[in-house]
C-alpha cells in the first residue's frame, strides 16, 4: 500500500521507545512494578500533571480505560458516556465485564460530545429508586471517536454537572496527546484542574507499542468527598485480578518514559495533527467531498463519492469504510504519516474528481 | 545483589528477543492480530504441536490462565485444580472474575500433583444436584508451584480420569519449557497426545518481555464431544472483553517467533535446569539443609536454619522466604543465572554451615 | 384512598387462590420442586399451550424475566429489546448481572414496539467484530410498557428477524393475559406458533400474591437450531445460583393452579380490560385531556392538566404522575379495579374540567 | 410414608401463618415493601433484637445469605466460612455470583464449627499482596451444617479475630430459633452482642412457607468503623438487582409477623428440639447405631447399619442417606414432627438391632 490512513494504531515505535526496551531488557530487576523504571514513570507523571497522582500501567486501552471505570462505580450503577464513545462501540462489553454488570448509557451530544443538559437529566432522574441504576460515573473521550476535541469550557461544563451530582469523571484519553496539542494547554488545565479525576493516559497510538498509564488525580476527588485512597486500592487488586499486572513491568515503564522524555510525545502528536491539518485543508476544496466533524486532531470523518472510494483504495491507500453511513470514511494520521503521503491521497482524490465531473 | 534467585520474572529478555521487538517496532502492520507476524506464529506452534491449533497471544501468564478456563466453564461449574497452584494461590480472584464466578476447588496430591483418585471423587459426586457446582474442567500445572514436574504417566493418570467425566484438562505452561527438558519428550507427547485440551504456554518465564500463547488442541477436544469452534470463538470474543486484545499485536507475536526459533527456548530452559541441579545437588550435602520438594526443573522449596538464611541475605543473594513454613525458601533459576553465581552461593552456605557446627 | 390506579401490583390475590395458598400450607411434601404440585403446573401449562414446555417457577417477575434472558445470551452477547421496556427501565441492573455482564440494546419502535426495521439492522451490524457485543436474543414486552399490545402480525414481524438472524426470542409476559384477552388468540398462537421460545408467563399481577413461570418451547428453538436441552439446563443451575429455588416450591405451585383453574387468569384479565377499556372511553371525551399510547389491555398513559393532577390526588385516587414528562399520568386497573371506582374517576375529571372552563 | 425426618423445609406452614397470609392477600397495599406490614416487621425484629435495625425480607435462605455477604466484600475479597457449611456446599456458585467473583475460603473446625486459631491464620496471611484475595469477611452457620451449635463463647472467639482484623461477621440463621431455644440465652445475646453484625434470620424451615429477613445491626458495624448506611445501601440496591424484591410484600411480612407473634417461632423450635432430643436419646441405646455429631438443635448426623437403613425406608421412614460416608443419615425434625412419629422410628430400628444381633 502506498500509505494508509486506517489508524494510528498501525504505526510502530519511536526509535528512543524501542531503544528503551533493549535497555530495560537487559540485566534484572525485580517484578510487578517494584523496580526503579515504574517509580520513575509515577514521578515523571507527577511533575508532568503537576500534583500528587498515582500511576497504574497496562498494555491496552481498553484495559486503562475498563479498569478506571470499575473503581468508580458500584455494579448497580450507570457510567454516563456519549453513545458514540469507544466504551460504548468498540470493546465488546468489557465495560460492563470489569464494572461487574453495571450499566453503561449513552448521552447524546453533537461531535460525539457530552451534552451538559442531557447529562444533567441523566444525573438527577430516579435518584434512590432501587428500581432504577443509580449514576455513579461520567466518562468522557478527548480526542473523542469521530476527531473533535473538548475545549476547556466544554470539558467545565460536563465536570460541573458531575461535581454538582457528587460523581467522578473519567478521561479517555487514548489520543491525550493528540488533544492537548490542539489545545495547546497543559496537561493540568485539561484534567483536574478541569475537573477531571482520572485518566487513561495513552501511549501506545502516539510512539509506544503497549503501554498506558491510569492516572489517577488526588485532589478533585476528594473535593468531591470521595477517598482517593480507595480508589487507588481498588485498581491495585482489580489489575491483578483483571491480569493487567505485568511482571516484567519495566517493559512498559521503560516505553513511557521514553515517551515523556524530550517531548516525544508533544512532538509525535504535532507532527500527527499537521498531518491532518493538512490532509483536511487538501479534501475540503475538492468537489463531492464532505467534512462531517471538522478534524480538531488527527481522525477525520468525511464522505466521499462511492466511485473516489474504489479508486483510492485501488490505488493503494488504506483507510475503514463501509462501516458507517454509505459513503463515510474515516481517515487517521499518526506520528509516522509521511508529509509526501498526504500530498499523495490528496492529489490522487483531486484528479479523480476532476476526471469525474 | 551478587545473584538473585527470587524468581524467573526478574530477569530480562534473550537478546534475540529484543532484535525481534526493534524489528517489529518499524513500520506499518495491521492491527489486532491481523499482521503477518501474528499469522507465523499460529503456523509454528502447529509445527512445534505437529497437529491443528489456534492460538491466542497475550500479555501476562494470569490472562492466559483465566481466559483458558474461561471458554471451558459455565459460571454455575466447578473447576478442579491443585490446592496449592498458581490459580488458586496467586492470581487474586482472577479466575472467578473471568470465569463469571465458577467455583475453583483445590484437589490434594502430593507434590502439588493432583491424586488421580481424589479427581475421581470430585468428577463424580453430586452429578445433576442443582445444590452443588457441577465440574466443568481440570487445570494442571507443568512445572508445578512447588517446583515438580508429572511424569507422562502422571498426566495420562490426570486426563483419563477427566476424559471419562466428559472434562476438558488446561495445563498452565507457565514454565512448559522448564517441564519438557525435563521430561525429555516433544511438545505433542506433554499435551494432546496425553489429554490435554488447551495451554497456558509461556514464554515471559524463559526469555521473553511480555508473550504467553494460549495454544487451544482440535483433536482431544473433539474426542471428548467438545466443540473446538466453540472454545476457539469464546476465546476470541473474551480476550477483548478482558481487554487482552492489543492493537500491535507484533510486539508478542514478535518476542514469541524469536523465543523459537532456533530453539532459544529449549537452550533457555536447558539451562536454567542445569543450574538448578547444580545448584540442589550442592545443597544436599549441606548440613542442616533439607530438600523439601526435589526440583526437578528450575525451581526449589528447601528449608535452611533461620541463621543461615540471614547470612545468605546479608551476603547479598536474593530470595523469598518467610511466606511459608519457618525456614523455607524458595529459589528460582533462569535462563540468566550465571553458573558463578550457584557456586557462590553454594560455598556461602557451606562455609556458613561448616562454621556454625 | 377512593380507589387506585397505581398499579396492578396492589391488588391482593383472588379468593381460589389463597384458599390453594392453606391447602398447600398443610402436610409434608419434598422440597424444591419435587412435589406433585409443582408437577401438576408442568402439566398444565402444556396443555394451555398445547405442547412440550418446560416449566421454572419462581417468585418475581424481575427473575423470570433475567433468569430467562440468562441463558440464551453469552456475556460477550446483546440482548435486544425495545429502549423503552421494563428489563431496560425497572429491573436497575439485573440484566447485566443475571446475564453475566453482556449488554442491553435499546431498540426504536413506536408505542414501544420493536420496530422490525431498526431491529434488522442492529442484528447484522459488526457480527464476527470482536470490538463488539454479539447479538445473542431478542425480548418483547406482551403488554409493553407503556400499555400497547403487539399483535400476531406484529409478533411474527419482530420473530422472524430474529429467526433469520438465528437468535431465540423472550417475551415479557407480565402481564400475558391481558394481552391475550385483548387479542383473542390462544396462548400458543402468541408465543411459539408466533416463534416466540420462551415466556415470562406472569401470574403476580393478575390475581396471585407472588409466582410466576418461566416456559420454555422446545420446538421454535430447535428450529433454530439451539438446544432445548441446554436452555433447560442451564435454567435449573441458574435458578438455583440467583437464589430462587425455592424449598417450599409448593406454595408457588399452588398459587399457579389455583390462577389456571376455571379460566381465573382470563376473567380476572378480562375484568381489567374492561375497566380500562371503560375509563379511556370516559377520559376520552374530557377537555383537557390527552391519550398519548391507546391502551390495548389495562394500562393507560394519559396526559392531564396539572390542576386537574393535583384536585384527583386531592380526591383521593392514587395514581403515578411527576415521573415522565409533565403531566403525563400512569393509570393501571386490576381484576379488583371495581366499576364504581372508575366511575368515580371519570366524574372527578370531568367535573373539574367543566368547572375550570 | 410413615414419618418423614428428611428436613425441616418438608412441613407446611403453621396455621397463625397461612391465616395470617389470607389476611395479607385482601385489599390493596402499596408495593415493594411500601406497605404497613412490612415497617411492622421492622418493628417487631428491632424490639426483638433489642437496638436499632434494618431488614430485608426475601423468600429463600440461599438469597438471604448471598446478598448479606454480597454486601461486606469486594470482589477481590474472600469470604471465610466454614469448609463443610451450607455456603460452600449447597448454594452452588450463588455465593460467587452475588459477591461478584469474591472466593469463599473453606475454614477447618471441629463439628463444622470455625476454629478460631486457623481464622487468625487466614485473616492475617498475605494481606496487601496484590496477588492474593484479601480476607473481607467471616461468616458462620448457626445452626452448623451437622446438627451442632456454637455457644455464647465460641461465637465471641470467632468475632474476636474478626474484629481485631476489621471484618464483618455474617450470621447463617436458617435454623436460628433452633440454636436460640438450644443456647437459652435472648437474640440480642447471640447475635450482636458477640459480635454479629449482620443475620439472615430464617424463618421458612420453622414455621412459615418462604420468609427469610436479613437484619442488620448498626453497633458492631460502627464499631469496627464500618459504614451502616453503606452496608444497608448495597442491600436495597443488591436485592432489586438480584430480583429479590417482591412487589407484594405483604406476602413476606405477613408470614414474618406471625412467626414472631405469640413465640410461635420459639415454640415451634422447641418442638422440633425436643422431638430430636428424645430421637437422639432413644437412638443412643440401640447397638450398632453410632452419633457422629451430638445433636444440639434439630438434626442430627449418625451412622447406622446398612441393613438397619434398608429396613427403616422399607417400613416407610423417609431419610437421607448414601450422600455422605457409608452408613451415614441425617435425621431433622420439624415443628410438625408428631411424638409417635419418634417413638415409631425408634421403636423400629430398636427391634431391627435386636432381632440381627
Amino acid at each position: 500500500m502506498k500509505v494508509a490512513f486506517t489508524s494510528d494504531n498501525i504505526a510502530g515505535a519511536s526509535e528512543s521507545v524501542f531503544q528503551a526496551i533493549i535497555e530495560a531488557s537487559q540485566g534484572d530487576a525485580m517484578p510487578y512494578g517494584n523496580d526503579e523504571s515504574t517509580a520513575l514513570v509515577t514521578h515523571k507523571l507527577s511533575e508532568l500533571f503537576e500534583c500528587e497522582v498515582e500511576v497504574f500501567l497496562v498494555s491496552t486501552g481498553t484495559a486503562a480505560n475498563v479498569l478506571s471505570i470499575s473503581a468508580l462505580t458500584p455494579p448497580w450503577g450507570s457510567v454516563l458516556c456519549h453513545k458514540e464513545s469507544h466504551l460504548l462501540q468498540d470493546e465488546n462489553t468489557a465495560p460492563e465485564f470489569y464494572a461487574g454488570g453495571a450499566r453503561f448509557v449513552g448521552i447524546e451530544g453533537e461531535n460525539a460530545k457530552i451534552d451538559p443538559e442531557w447529562l444533567k437529566k441523566a444525573v438527577t432522574q430516579k435518584i434512590g429508586d432501587v428500581h432504577s441504576c443509580q449514576p455513579a460515573a461520567v466518562s468522557i473521550s478527548q480526542v473523542t471517536e469521530v476527531g473533535s476535541v473538548y475545549s476547556l469550557e466544554e470539558i467545565r461544563a460536563v465536570t460541573s454537572v458531575a461535581k454538582e451530582a457528587g460523581l467522578p469523571v473519567h478521561m479517555d484519553g487514548a489520543r491525550f496527546a493528540n488533544a492537548l496539542v490542539s489545545l495547546g494547554c497543559t496537561p493540568a488545565q485539561m484534567t483536574w484542574k478541569a475537573g477531571v479525576d482520572i485518566v487513561s493516559f495513552g501511549a501506545t497510538k502516539n510512539g509506544t507499542m503497549a503501554s498506558e498509564a491510569i492516572v489517577v488525580f488526588k485532589q478533585p476527588l476528594e473535593e468531591k468527598g470521595l477517598s482517593f485512597d480507595r480508589v487507588v486500592k481498588e485498581l491495585a487488586f482489580r489489575r491483578k485480578r483483571g491480569g493487567h499486572l505485568h511482571s516484567k513491568m519495566r517493559l512498559l515503564s521503560a516505553q513511557m518514559i521514553a515517551y515523556l522524555t524530550d517531548d516525544l510525545w508533544l512532538t509525535n502528536a504535532s507532527h500527527a495533527n499537521a498531518m491532518m491539518a493538512h490532509l483536511q485543508e487538501g479534501l475540503k476544496s475538492i468537489p463531492g467531498v464532505k467534512i462531517n466533524t471538522p478534524a480538531q486532531a488527527n481522525m477525520l470523518f468525511c464522505t466521499l463519492p462511492l466511485p473516489m472510494i474504489d479508486h483510492l483504495h485501488s490505488e493503494g491507500f488504506a483507510f475503514y469504510g463501509g462501516r458507517w453511513e454509505e459513503g463515510v470514511v474515516r481517515l487517521v494520521t499518526s506520528f509516522r504519516t509521511p508529509k509526501e503521503g498526504v500530498d499523495a491521497f490528496i492529489h490522487a482524490a483531486k484528479s479523480f474528481a476532476e476526471r469525474t465531473v
